[in-house]
């Protein structure tokens, strides 16, 4: 068999990458479970009609055809997030769970694109939702955004992000109070104009708001104007208030995106921001209340890494509406490059923290019990699998980023049969020590890989 | 949307069994690790040719296309085990990686099974395997026998099981010393043969070895009885010289499956058993020499959970060969009969440890700041959704198993206006101390959901 070559958009961490990865998703799942939100994990496929629910078919969907099946597919597609498998779970499950009923999920999903550069076609996404029966308090919106920033926080080696908000109420009221029509969809119109701040100057925007929108010049400038505020505290509201506009959906849109801004403010910090940013409003139309993005500072080209908002009905069977909040992380769109480019490694790459050397092949068994006394204390320790020259095993060590080698003092060099003696070498500094295996553990900070970012490397 | 119902073999878990499926993670990664195995994941999908390599299209394999290509499938189907990707990810990262590479992968894997009672189309494994580049040493067959036997042993809540191990070398050799050819497949007729020791009676199987793999009597009489040696120390060894049959290939197999009996022993104990069972042959032809499959006490009809040996060539690109050992726990096969049959559970639905109970909305904020006290000190703690009667914010506890409610005792009740004073309650109990938030935890058993068995639900 010829050298494999990688597929393009599936993306695979070498053995010191992955060890990012798991402590990654070990710190999320640790501050998800801190806050009550309990795992589950969903099958990988969905029937393709749930799949096509939102008549979304411009999404790339993978369908599974059984090899010997001459009859055509089997009807099934791998999901292409976790929100549509966590809805069919919540209703297919509804009689079992307490609601309101917190999930975290971080799972891999696919998209069938073409191969294309930085398109991933496998990735791995980290959610969490709160999903109530017929009725979820708007705190929980508050909540699943104070447990992603505290989330994200945790993750030390990241470098800052900006956490924007914004509420559909706030900007779907704010424009009914300028007396744009919103029952002939020119509101959503409005909406995915505004979204090309991005992209366009603010002259472009406003003329497509008067050509594509309807709008009046006012109005194009009210919204305008709208759109370019942004605060790190409640003080965006007399901002908007100053524009003149009112409406009751838009007083409820402001109390709520200030009840978030303030929620969050006791997690930021000056890395850490949450933004009221009244610019954002994600194109999905499902989306209800508020909504969120998230941009890396420095990685801004990565887009947002982080997005989610509350939706009021996730799912329904027609007896019982489910609304729902979320927030779901990107955590290959957001670990992939860091690694990648060398921005994020681990100190080593195994979880080894210890090798015991071996003298001889007949002293094997002796060097196994002393590393079952290592792991016995909790020391990931591995034996030299030859027993050669001590040079070459200290350079085995060495290859991996095993900080300790241990080793029997050869008896000859005490010159006497006392008890065997172990010395503790600190391969990095070269210092060495005699110790007991029995009690003996190297520094906590060795215990387990170091995530080290570009600036520790160097 | 109707009620969706379960798709026919793909298991999924209501929370408080994902709960036991997490904790059953943990372990054995925290084991693995403690022996040096790192984690690797791969991506689900291989190039179907990768995956038809070993000519096994009687293999259900399912064959992905992406929803908008008429050209025909993608080329890639969802792999159906661990094996196939490690190797492709060997050669593939061949240069990059340090050999013996060590690793560990809990993955999901599909095959294309027709629905049918009691077949998984999904479901999750767990490899631990060593890979060298030319070289293994044999006591690596040791190493991943004693790993895997010591983390199932942490596994306490599972019924005891017993590892049978056997070694081709051995079966192969006492063949040959029999006088079976090797050269015309015969030895591999007989070990189908001997195989259906399972099913059939005794004198069926001598039969069908003389008719079908071409065997005198007395050469059949010969391998029926080496097939019903079992031992749990070295003693098998002279049963088997006690046959007078010899082959240097016998030896060397005899002296190998002698030292994974005796290196497993530290670690068995009344219910943990280690075998030598000459029986064991695992039909796969991959395999070399140690070979082990392990039956679960009790549990015997779901058949071998855990299987694995050695081969002398996981993977090959012409230029190097990497011989591997390893050892696949069928995660699933495990625990999706063992959690539906009620054998296995969590004590909670939720990570939640503490409820913290909300006397009014308005005092929302000092709940979440109390709950915040809480995590800091390691607490899974979440925030009563609504500020209830208290006897229902109870009631939310205890639906989810949740152990201690947290609340603040009225003002009014101290007649004063001190400091807020708050109590704990055991609703199991109903017992109730004063305590401080920044202080108090509940006792280390209540902090994570335990996972219980049948017998300590009852």
């Amino acid at each position: 068999m010829a050298k494999p070559t990688p597929l393009s958009g599936f993306p695979e961490f070498l053995p010191a990458d992955r060890i990012v990865e798991q402590q990654v998703i070990a710190t999320l799942a640790r501050t998800f479970e801190l806050h009550g939100f309990g795992n589950i994990e969903t099958r990988a496929v969905e029937p393709m009609d749930q799949l096509l629910r939102k008549g979304e078919t411009s999404k790339e969907v993978y369908v599974l055809k059984r090899l010997h099946d001459v009859e055509g597919d089997a009807g099934m597609g791998l999901h292409f997030d976790l929100t549509v498998p966590f809805a069919r779970y919540v209703l297919e499950n509804q009689g079992k769970l307490e609601f309101p009923f917190r999930r975290w999920q971080i799972q891999k999903v696919w998209r069938g694109e073409r191969p294309q550069e930085g398109r991933f076609r496998e990735f791995t996404q980290a959610d969490i939702d709160i999903v109530g029966r017929d009725v979820l308090p708007f705190h929980h919106d508050v909540e699943v955004a104070r447990v992603m920033v505290e989330a994200l926080s945790q993750l030390e080696f990241l470098p800052g992000f900006r956490l924007q908000v914004n509420n559909r109420k706030l900007i779907q009221g704010f424009y009914e109070g300028l007396g744009v029509r919103a029952d002939n969809g020119d509101t959503d119109k409005v909406m995915q104009v505004i979204d090309k701040l991005d992209k366009l100057p603010a002259e472009k925007v406003a003329e497509l708001l008067v050509s594509d929108a309807g709008l009046t010049g006012d109005q194009a400038a009210k919204c305008l104007e709208l759109a370019t505020i942004e605060a790190e505290d409640a003080s965006f509201v007399e901002q908007v208030r100053a524009l003149g506009v009112e409406s009751a959906l838009l007083e409820q849109g402001l109390a709520e995106l200030a009840a978030v801004i303030e929620g969050c403010r006791p997690f930021t910090s000056p890395t850490i921001r949450v933004v009221a940013d009244l610019k954002i409003a994600r194109g999905l139309d499902y989306y209800t209340g508020t909504v969120f993005e998230t941009r890396l500072t420095g990685f801004e080209g990565l887009g947002s890494i982080c997005s989610g908002g509350r939706y009021d009905a996730l799912a329904s069977d027609g007896r019982s509406t489910y609304p729902g909040v979320g927030i779901s992380l990107g955590l290959s769109r957001l670990l992939v490059p860091l690694v990648q480019k060398g921005h994020l490694s681990a100190s080593r790459s195994v979880p080894s923290a210890v090798l015991v050397a071996v003298n001889d092949e007949e002293s094997r068994a002796a060097a196994d019990l002393v590393a079952q006394q290592l792991r016995a204390s909790g020391v990931p320790t591995e034996v030299a699998a030859k027993a050669d020259k001590f040079g070459k095993q200290i350079r085995y060590a060495e290859r991996r980023g095993i900080p300790f080698v241990l080793f029997a003092r050869p008896s000859s060099e005490s010159g006497e049969d006392g008890p065997m003696s172990f010395e503790a070498k600190d391969i990095r500094t070269g210092e060495q020590v005699t110790v007991d295996p029995a009690t003996w553990t190297p520094p906590t900070a060795d215990l387990r890989p170091q995530v080290i970012t570009k600036e520790q490397q160097s």
